[in-house]
């Protein structure tokens, strides 16, 4: 462990599938922290997990274990986060969180660094919000897009993962894979749905099929992911009457999330200028020669920090929209990395 | 073999995977045909297929064999459909074609029997076209919300199947699954790429993953199936001028295409008019209380004749957007059944 004047993290949730990438990204990462602490449920206190080539006991979550905590690293389900962030703000940390608890509160900035790092800075309660890693997937890319051109609207159609959903999503998706691997099922009506046991998380089989429902239920037709890749898009972009359709689509992936992107904006685009854009923002990767090979797929994302961008074209009944397509590791910028961006920039706010 | 004035039915291409689906289309439909003849390359010649009950010997294709036939349904690869459909013009056949080859031909109606049936009344080269899968997946809903709002302009994004690259496509499909079921891939940069042996007809892995390629090749950034959906959805709706952008992506499906679709009309749009224009419009089945699990999956619609529609939402940003959902067994409406329908159209235009 570190003394001096360095910051002092917390990590809650660090054994989860996002905990252990975390853990890993703050083991590569420069290190600019004093004690990492780690924090779980009681029944996984006394683990021994590495980091930064140490071996950390894992200490049970609770208001003792917050105390000399700089920054809090937020991984829980959400009626955790909303139980604990308060009580980690009060101790005197910067909770950085990952939940969906406090990402549409007005008083709780949402930050993606590339984008939004100021509104890091204030942060009436303490808390400051990771996206959705949907909302991840996509937003670097539009982000430096709209810098240049200014975003007009967004019709977004997303490839989401099921490690999005965790580890039962992943679970459900390799038991289904096992099932129908090596049958000839996936050409009669029902075929799938009969031979797979257990749907998972998901209200359709996942293996063989794609299912156009992702969250936690519907308003008005549209599930909570969508409605919440609108609000966050706008939040985040500080555009609060941009128009954003969105429809969700979980598909038999196991880590990184597409998205098939429809942007207008007010000026006219050019291919080459939004080559030049994403080559030079930070945070994207470009890979766009179709021809040759050259696309974003998630099984080239996943592991992955940057926002790959690719399949580059201007509408071709409209100068002022864009199309292109994106993939990005959700459980790296899409949920672990983006939080320890937002810490990093909060512990050094430069 | 029945006799009498009803007409001659060649089968070109009759013992693929369309085929297939053909043969059984013809034997559960209500039979309009005298002699249904089935014609394929003379290695193919001698076998016998079932059809209607019967089992019936399979001819080699030459100019002999199209004597006496009054509709031919093409089903081949698109040189053999270039070299062959003159040829059975020539002796008097209505040529109904599902290659690419005369698609985009002026002189050449391209029909979806649901949308613009009049449209094979006037056939000059004696030739009638079958649309490309994914163009068959949208179309029926679409034109139906058409008819009764004026479409503006169209955003689409696919979630193609692999039996839509016929049988290479499921072939290295299901041979790549049984190389990762069981595993634990899908989780590092490349980890799928490594493990999968040949990429068949993809530019990339198929399986734990999403293709954002679709066709033989680019034009400016665009695919080939991507400036065919484009180019079709116009000419079958008679507006050529029609703005349509489309990014269509391989997905790990067997079969059934589903589309993600965004469409902006002339009027006001509502869910519950959406409704009652899908749940009445031939060829679709509204499937759409998400809440309750009720969307359209490709798992579902595969086998199946109609295309399925769901996800139906008003564009929360413009009362004149709806989103909504389709899939559609690629096979069947996608290249089968929408063949037939046009033949028996000829061979009864009423």
């Amino acid at each position: 462990m570190k003394t001096g004047g360095e910051p002092t993290l917390a990590v809650l949730g660090a054994t989860g599938a996002v905990g252990s990438v975390l853990r890993g990204l703050l083991s590569e990462r420069r290190d600019v922290w004093g004690e990492i602490r780690l924090l779980a449920s009681p029944r996984s206190a006394g683990r021994k997990l590495p980091v930064r080539g140490e071996e950390v006991e894992v200490l049970a979550l609770d208001e003792e274990a917050l105390e000399g905590v700089d920054v809090a690293l937020f991984h829980l389900p959400d009626d955790a986060a909303a139980q604990w962030a308060p009580v980690a703000a009060a101790k005197g940390a910067v909770v950085i969180d990952s939940s969906a608890v406090f990402r549409a509160e007005d008083d709780v900035p949402l930050v993606v660094p590339e984008i939004n790092a100021h509104a890091a800075r204030v942060r009436p309660r303490g808390i400051v919000a990771s996206p959705d890693c949907t909302t991840l997937a996509l937003i670097v890319a539009v982000g430096a897009l709209h810098s240049a051109w200014g975003l007009e609207s967004l019709v977004l159609s997303t490839y989401q993962a099921v490690s999005g959903s965790g580890r039962e999503g992943v679970d459900t998706l390799r038991r289904q894979l096992a099932e129908v691997a090596g049958t000839d099922l996936g050409t009669k009506p029902g075929d799938v749905r009969r031979a797979v046991t257990g749907a998972g998380p998901y209200p359709a089989p996942i293996a063989l099929n794609v299912v156009p429902f992702a969250g936690a239920g519907t308003t008005d037709g549209w599930t909570t992911d969508e409605m919440a890749v609108r609000a966050e898009t706008r939040k985040i972009l500080g555009m609060p009457q941009l128009p954003v359709s969105v429809t969700c689509v979980r598909v038999p992936v196991v880590t990184g999330h597409s998205v098939a992107v429809h942007a207008r904006f007010e000026n006219e685009v050019t291919v080459p200028q939004a080559h030049e854009i994403l080559a030079a923002a930070p945070g994207v990767v470009l890979c766009d020669a179709p021809g040759e090979g050259e696309f974003p797929t998630p099984a080239d994302a996943v592991g992955t920090d940057p926002t790959w961008a690719g399949r580059v074209r201007r509408a071709l009944d409209d100068p002022q929209a864009l199309e292109f397509f994106v993939c990005g590791d959700n459980l790296r910028k899409g949920a672990a990395l983006n939080s320890v961006q937002i810490a990093e920039l909060v512990a050094s706010p430069g």
